[in-house]
């Protein structure tokens, strides 16, 4: 299944020398191949470029001079996911656990897993382990947190959305992060290029690490309801947004609203009704 | 220069299938090789164990049963981290950081470095980049804040620290650590064990990344000013104290007050009056 | 109905000079009349008494020596709250509340009521104004929230009880307002003696204005359902905890364990399943 | 010397019956005579008005019609504030309160004074009880808090401005209270009309209860110091902006920019270097 998408930012550099840290390209993964790409960075500037070893996001630092940057990033991706039927999506408990995930059952600065104990017991401790715990985690969210934007901002946390109840999809990813670590599953974010996702925008999801049909594995879930879980070409993974913003400038700058495309070549009816699998440990 | 030292630990597993991760062996690293070590479980117990490629930190985890588990774990230790002189160490801005250290610059649960902007940079913004603000934060902490149990608890976070002004090594630590990325100097936090602490204990310090005479590196500073840095051990190296916890049961267990020792062989008079660098990046 | 109650408090003065502020009287109020009552500090020391126009308590204030500072108070006190029927108590709007209630809409130390409006919204918002909305809020945390001790200290409020869920008398009371004010229902802290608490202790509860079949009146409610409204003999009211202390020295002092009592005179099967209106606004 | 003061509001009221409340009228007080004042709502609507007891703060209800409302203030005041020399303005401790000002004493939900003890002991420990204190606060605050609208919200509370270090004057004064409390002084919230102010609007500022020449008395402070202390026109007394805010409007409501005005009749030279003590407790 092939995407092309891309993304053009625009800044207002306010003065000469401002580093610019980005993580905008598609990731190559197992399940997921960027087929070809383009990166214009305008005016030209040289770059640094490091991939992360343990989650494979892409981070490109350029450093600016005063005036206009413009930054437009273009590829052709193929994801081949492997599909697995709900009900082979099981839990693995913390003693079966690879111990290359447990990172991912810390609590972060956005996901306070270890605040949230109770709450998350007696809301899902009902729940069997595995997909249906972290799907009853998604349904929660979607019919209790209200989509919204200007009432959340890059302070607030999974323990403030718990209550505060409205947000957008970072603060959706961040509390069912939360929530799974919490409940033992290993869960990290992702942002993503989303197919259907109306408006376009960067958009945030999360993986959970449970059992299929060929052991433990990363599960793509979108807690907002808003992607098809098929159509995600992922750009970073971290603990939590902190670690995958797309733009971090070291400066005061003006920005453009980002434009973010993406479609899915030769077809365009994903209606994805199975577990979406994207990585082994 | 060679330490002996050790820990041992008791536990109350309430039920048979209890899994534990523990992180309490020294690491290998750069500047500090493991020379002999033993661990020995009692009850004798398999476990399975894995090296984070990104810090260095040994985990491993046992699945216990019920009643009394017993961890004994000693080794002899050489460290040869390198002493640079104060006035060599300096600042390394965003445009010079190696990409793989910016990760040590985003928030963290207990580090929200991101709420803390403007009181760093008025209390610490007209202090020179490098050892001398490192230092001047340690000393602000070393000044405003109470060395003291029972104030804070597993929850305490720097943002709490810097205003509630008591705490443990932990709370120093994860105070610096924030106080630092706020700042623009990447800051990890390190569990150890620490020459010179009274009464033993594990310890938790930090590194901040900074410009020594041979380029970017890790040096290592106690904010407590309770250790000599020259003389710690590392055991575990994570964001915050959520990643290196040294014992993390799941499930209901009682626990035994830590036994842990350290020794330096042949010598037992650090003061060391330099920056002590423990890796590059 | 009457009631004999009491308590005795054992401090351990460190310095001489040292203030203490108490508010441990029964209040003579519409509905709560003190019968006979006696007071005694030993060391006999002078007081400073007070009782608060808008709200009934009665504080005093004594200046103890350093040493030993002893305190009984025991009271015959004569409740005459009135029962209404629980489908006569309605909800008032704010178009109609007396203007003087409306200090119990406001948001107060540990019952921030402005932080919750989502919350409590989507859980409470479909029930009928009135009692059933009280009562759905005291049974959805007497269902949701564990009565535990050591999980809440004195810096607890409303905003983490909801989503840490777990407290203590104090804390069932503090969401309890804050949920009610966040739904235009004012409510205000209430520190009692309660019949049939076991084991005796001061007790928390509260108060919501409501209409009954007089009009606009204060009813009083026990989140932890440990008590019988009816046999509630009121100490003080307040916006929250903060303002009904029974001790609050000043100074470094140890204390002994309060004793505190109550049994009801001549009967002790209180059963109520009415309204209990304690006064009006 | 007379002001002559007013303000002039405009709300968009989305539905039928909507209840509004406001604060807004100058007080009647021992020190502040209101010599003449017109309200004018338009459309003319009833309202129900009321002085609570133990501040003076003068409330109206109105129940306004979908459609504009409109409602203009003026005013005529007398201030007569005593003044007093610094030197003469001293602490009073507990043991010598009045027993009605504690009230003010205890933490409220936006000047946490209870979460704040070892900051305030470290950094204001050292000054003189009395003006000193108060005085060295707000120098505090002047020197460490950048005036600046749009960081804090309606939520932001004086644990969060400690550390976040800038807002407004709303926050100003709740960091001001919170730290006096915390140092057993007295303190509550002021809402005025405050000549000089420029940009006119309603201003926050707040009282301490200190010792003067004629013994305990209100003194007001300016914690911005932008206005003169001399010149402010009180409108609101409480434990913080939650007690006194100009308007609460109980319903979807849009609301225009308020006009705010006041200028002192016959002079315009206000420039006080003493101590204005507003009201006995």
């Amino acid at each position: 299944m092939q995407f092309e998408l891309g993304c053009q930012l625009g800044y207002d550099v306010k003065a000469d020398g401002t580093p610019f840290l980005f993580n905008i390209e598609a990731q190559n993964a197992e399940t997921q191949r960027v087929l070809s790409e383009q990166l214009i960075l305008d005016p030209p500037l040289p770059s640094t470029t490091w991939t992360m070893p343990e989650s494979g996001n892409r981070y490109f630092r350029t450093v600016a001079p005063k005036g206009k940057l413009t930054l437009r990033y273009t590829a052709t991706v193929d994801l081949t996911s492997e599909l697995t039927a709900l009900e082979q999506i099981l839990g693995m408990p913390p003693a079966e656990l690879p111990l290359q995930v447990f990172t991912h059952l810390w609590p972060s600065r956005y996901c306070q897993s270890d605040k949230l104990e109770r709450f998350a017991r007696s809301t899902f401790g009902g729940l069997e382990p595995g997909y249906a715990t972290v799907n009853g985690i998604c349904n929660w969210i979607h019919d209790y947190v209200a989509y919204e934007g200007g009432v959340s901002d890059a302070l607030t946390s999974a323990f403030d959305t718990v209550t505060q109840r409205a947000g957008v999809c970072r603060d959706f990813a961040h509390l069912a992060i939360a929530l799974c670590r919490t409940l033992g599953i290993p869960a990290r974010y992702v942002s993503a290029y989303a197919s259907q996702l109306d408006p376009p925008d960067f958009h945030a999801v999360f993986e959970a690490f449970l059992r299929g049909s060929n052991g433990g594995s990363w599960f793509i879930f979108d807690a907002t309801r808003m992607s098809d879980p098929a159509g995600l070409v992922r750009i970073g993974i971290g603990r939590d947004a902190a670690e995958v913003a797309f733009c971090s400038p070291f400066g005061n700058t003006g920005f453009d609203k980002p434009e973010v495309w993406i479609r899915q070549v030769g077809g365009n009816n994903l209606a994805t009704v199975q577990g979406v699998r994207t990585s082994v440990a």
